[in-house]
C-alpha cells in the first residue's frame, strides 16, 4: 500500500497512489460504504500518519486498500485522478525533524571485512535540515542558490517515516516503530564558502559543509509513502538516480552500513523520536561531486527506489 | 513589554511577564473593554508573534500594556497571577527553526584589531537543534543523558525570535524583521562518544559535538519575549549565568563578533526566515568545560539578561 498527499484544486486529498493514477481515500471510503453497507473510519485529514502502522486508522486504511483493489468497477469515475494532473505533496506535511546521515554506504561489501567491520569501527553521522524551508514536493523545482552557483549535487536517499516514536528503542525493536518508507534526494552545494577572504579555521570547512546542505528547497521528498507493512525487509530495495536520463547511482539498501533499524537505535538514545519524523538513511556512490558534476537550471533529476517509485525534481535557478 | 505563555488550570494562556505576577492579556482585553467602551483586537490563541512587532496585533498588544500600566485599579483580582505560582511555558509553543551560534563572543575587544577584525576574518557557525524535543519551559528541568553522565555544560544565550521572516534580509534592515528577544540556556554535552571502541575518522569529534547539543531537554527557553521595540539596541545587553548562585558568565552582548543584524543578515542569505523562528546568538566566556565543572542531578542553573529575565533550570537525571 502506497499512500500520498496531493493538491486537487482547492483541498489537500489523501490517496493511494500509483504511477498512473491516484485514487482518493476519502471517494473511496464513500464507495465502500454503498458497497458493503459499512462504515470505515477514515479521517478527513491530510495525516497519512494515522493511516500507516502503528496510526490509529491503519487497519481502516489497509482494508479499504483491500477491498479497493478487488473492487476497481465500484469506484465513481471522479474517485481516480491522473497522477500527472495533480500536485503531488511532501507525504508529511510538518514532521517534527528531518535527520539525515552523511555517507553509510558501502560500495565494497566483500571487500576488506565489509559492513560489519566498516560498522564496528564507526558511529552514524547525523545531521538536520530545517524540514519548513528545504522539503520540497514531488515535481516542484530545486533551485540553485545565488550565493553559490555552481556546486548543487544530488543524493538519492531511503528516508524513514517514523509511526510511533519512542527513546532507546532497541535495534531488535526499532522496524516495530517505522509507519514506512519514501525517498529523499538530500541536495548539497558542495562549495558553500562565506567570506572568501577569511583566515581559515580549524572548524571552517565543517560548517561549509553543514550550511551547504540547509538552503531552500534541498530536500525533495515524496512521491509517496510505501506502508512498513508492505517492506518487510528494508535492505534489499534497489535504488538510481538519474539526471536528465542518464545513470549516476545504481545501489542496494544492502550496502547501508548502519540498516534502518541500527539508524533509529542509534538516533533514538539521543532523541525521542516523535510520529511523522523524516530520518534519511544515507546515499551510495555515485554523487556529481567525485567528477565535479553539477546541477544547472533546466536538468532533471529522478531519484528512484525500488517499492516507492520516483521522486522528480526539475532544477531552476532561484529566482 | 515583556510577554509569556504559561499554563494555568487546563488552559495555555498569553500575559504580560513580570518577575512578580503575570497579567492575563485576555483579563486585561476584557477590563480595558468595559473602562474605555473600546474593543481591542486582542487574540485568544497563545501565540505571541501576533502580539509583537511585525504581528498583526502588535499595536493593540502596546496600547493594552500601555494602559494598563495607568490603570492597574481597574483590573479584576483574578487579572494578576503570581509569576511562580504558574507553569511558564517556552515562548513560542512551535518554532519552525531553532538555530544557535557556536562562539560569537570576544572577551578582549580591545586586543589585537577587537571584534572588527574578528568578523572580518571569520562567518558565524550556525547549527540546528530539534526544536520538538530540545526546547524546555522556565523552570523544567535540563536532564543529564543516560548515554552520558558526567558532561552536561551550560551557555547563556541572547535568543532573537523572528517576527517578519525573509531572504537575504540586509544587515541594514534586519533589526525591523525581530519580534523580540528571549533567554536561552544551550545545554551541550561536551564529551558524547559513542561507539568508544571506533577508529577515529577525520570527522568524528565533530559530530560528537553535534549529536551532544542534540539530547532531549538541551534548549531551556524563557522566560518571556521582551517587545524589540522595548530595546532599541540588542548589543548593550548585560548577561549573567550562575550555578547554584555562583556567578559563571558575566558579559554583555557589546562583546558579539557577529551582532543579532548581521547574524540575521547571514543566516537569510541560506535558508527564508520564518516568523517564530529562534535564533540563538552564541554564548560568552564561563562556561563550565573551561574547568572541567559540569552540571548534575540537584544543581540550578539561572540565566539572566538585561531587559528580558531570568531562567530558571533544575537539572536531573533522565529517568
Amino acid at each position: 500500500m502506497r499512500l500520498c498527499r496531493y493538491q486537487q484544486r482547492d483541498s489537500v486529498q489523501v490517496g493511494f497512489y500509483d504511477e498512473k493514477s491516484i485514487i482518493s481515500l476519502a471517494a473511496a471510503a464513500t464507495a465502500y460504504g454503498q458497497g458493503t453497507h459499512e462504515r470505515l473510519p477514515i479521517p478527513v485529514g491530510d495525516s497519512l500518519i494515522d493511516l500507516l502502522p502503528n496510526g490509529k486508522h491503519a487497519e481502516a486504511a489497509q482494508k479499504l486498500f483491500d477491498w479497493v483493489a478487488k473492487n476497481e468497477s465500484m469506484l465513481p469515475a471522479n474517485a481516480r485522478v491522473e497522477t500527472d494532473k495533480v500536485q503531488l505533496l511532501v507525504p508529511i506535511a510538518r514532521p517534527n525533524k528531518l535527520l539525515l546521515l552523511a555517507g553509510n554506504y558501502n560500495s565494497h561489501i566483500q571487500e576488506g571485512g565489509g559492513i560489519a567491520t566498516e560498522r564496528a569501527e564507526t558511529f552514524p553521522y547525523v545531521f538536520m535540515k530545517p524540514p519548513s524551508t528545504t522539503l520540497a514536493d514531488p515535481g516542484k523545482p530545486v533551485f540553485v542558490p545565488k550565493v553559490s552557483a555552481n556546486n548543487v549535487d544530488w543524493e538519492c536517499e531511503l528516508a524513514i517515516v517514523i509511526g510511533k516514536g519512542g527513546k532507546h528503542i532497541t535495534e531488535a525493536n526499532a522496524l516495530q516503530h517505522v509507519a514506512g518508507y519514501t525517498v529523499v534526494n538530500d541536495i548539497s552545494d558542495r562549495k558553500f564558502k562565506p567570506n572568501p577572504g577569511r583566515k581559515e579555521r580549524k572548524n571552517d570547512s565543517f560548517f561549509d559543509w553543514l550550511h551547504g546542505k540547509w538552503h531552500d528547497s534541498f530536500c525533495p521528498c515524496g512521491p509517496c509513502v510505501v506502508s512498513a507493512a508492505t517492506v518487510p525487509d528494508p535492505q534489499k530495495l534497489k535504488m538510481k538516480l538519474t539526471v536528465n536520463g542518464k545513470v549516476w547511482q545504481d545501489a542496494s539498501t544492502a550496502q547501508q552500513i548502519f540498516s534502518v533499524a541500527a539508524t533509529i537505535a542509534f538516533i533514538s538514545d539521543i532523541v525521542t523520536l516523535e510520529p511523522g519524523d523524516i530520518i534519511a538513511t544515507g546515499t551510495p556512490a555515485g554523487v556529481g561531486n567525485t567528477s565535479q558534476t553539477y546541477l544547472h537550471a533546466g536538468d532533471k533529476v529522478e531519484a528512484w527506489i525500488e517499492n516507492i517509485g520516483t521522486l522528480v525534481s526539475p532544477i531552476k535557478d532561484e529566482a
